[in-house]
């Protein structure tokens, strides 16, 4: 229940940041569809591409509601609402963060049950989107100039494949990588490698 | 008759288009030719994708050889006649936004006749190639600024859902969309939405 | 022998270019796993989405272990031995162009043995995983600019299409491409068509 619950927020926060970054871009209403729908729907497209699995398993019907329903709000609210996203933007982007790449890692585990092939479904999912909507937006994307938030895919990924899948497991994962993203951000916390 | 006259026109209106955008960013004969080949079958290359259809059906031969042959005349034409495009460009990429939706949307309706399916694959159609010529280009992609544009592949689509799929009534819709497209361009109309 | 070699060194030098892309754009670790994985698979990916080949057959275990290894070395290496690259960069990249348009111009032969379809491969192979790297990187994609370099990867498909794929051939092939590449570069090598 609180799973599903957590599910949906990550949702409406990756549809909604698609959004924002259109209404930054100066994007028509028809780009706050296109951006919106690009970052809830697109990693897992590129992924479902990669690994040879039907692309439509994608357009899930509950998901395409939650994202219109999302969009529409947005494309009819005032302005000024939107901004307020801001504050709550980054918490709520994480809860999407740890949802999506969760999602990705189950489906793959589902399919092969291969290491390799969950961690880069759990990467994708959870980063893919917001890559293609910064490109459409003419960005540089975000996830490459960013460590930590790949990293906790990967951790997602990790979980996910010892078998942590109950909604329960589920829901304490998403509470720490929300939990690490947080600090991760407020501290600044950087990998230090040798070519930096 | 008509009909299939209107829609070679469009190709040939769509491929020079992204002849003209790798002219402008001094790409080399190479640039123009994926430019060209991306701007006409691009759009339609990522809906078969997405609706997993098979991309061969996208290589249509009559079409490759009008593509081939629009492409092989811009490169040897003198660069002053090409300017003369862009006097008539506007008229003519209008002709094929249209009959790029429409062709988009019949392709959907032969294949499954479910609206949104339709709606989906003319706005791919009729959009999506531009999108990847202007992401190949470095710009921001056009379509995403524009409002009517993508409305009148909607449009496109509606009709074709409606049944209005015989010749005489394909050209009759492509008369209105460019009608339309002209005023809209001509009058600036703009949808005014909240988050404007 | 002598061919499977050069084609280890493409691999590393396709992926290496598009690490040190990653570099000089500031992106992350993440980053240069992402572009280095992108330049040596992208190409081949992009290939056989477009000719409805199942992309799983990319997955080749060795490439991925070559281009790990090469990736994982860079990121721990100090940032001046890398640098030390450059002098050296022209030539492995020619070696990886050469590689890499015939092998997919093998792939293809192996599968339809039509010359349109070999040709495209080549190309794709060779020129596309670096293009999908530029625009990763926020940059226009330097394929689309350069003449010699697409001109190459055709020559490649030729040669494989006319059934030149002993390895001893092969090697031959790379030794003549790198060889006129190298000339081009220094001699700066123009084709000089109207719309200049």
């Amino acid at each position: 229940m609180s799973w599903i619950v957590l599910h949906i927020i990550g949702i409406i926060a990756y549809t909604a940041s698609g959004a924002l970054v259109a209404i930054e871009s100066k994007y028509s209403f028809i780009g706050i569809f296109v951006l919106g729908l690009t970052t809830s729907f697109g990693g897992a497209i590129v992924r479902n591409l990669i690994i040879d699995a039907p692309v439509s398993g994608v357009w899930e019907s509950n998901t395409m509601a939650i994202v219109f329903v999302t969009l529409t709000l947005l494309v009819f609210l005032p302005l000024k609402w939107v901004h307020h996203w801001k504050r709550w933007g980054l918490f709520l982007d994480s809860i999407g963060l740890a949802t999506f790449a969760l999602q990705g890692a189950l489906s793959a585990k589902y399919a092969h049950d291969h290491l390799g092939l969950i961690l880069l479904s759990a990467m994708f999912t959870g980063l893919g989107g917001g890559m293609i909507r910064d490109i459409l937006a003419g960005r540089k994307p975000l996830a490459l100039k960013e460590e930590v938030h790949a990293v906790l895919t990967l951790i997602c990924g990790l979980c996910t494949w010892m078998g942590w899948i109950h909604p329960i497991q589920l829901t304490l994962v998403v509470f720490c990588i929300v939990t690490i993203r947080m600090f991760a951000v407020k501290f600044n916390w950087k990998l230090h490698l040798p070519y930096c």
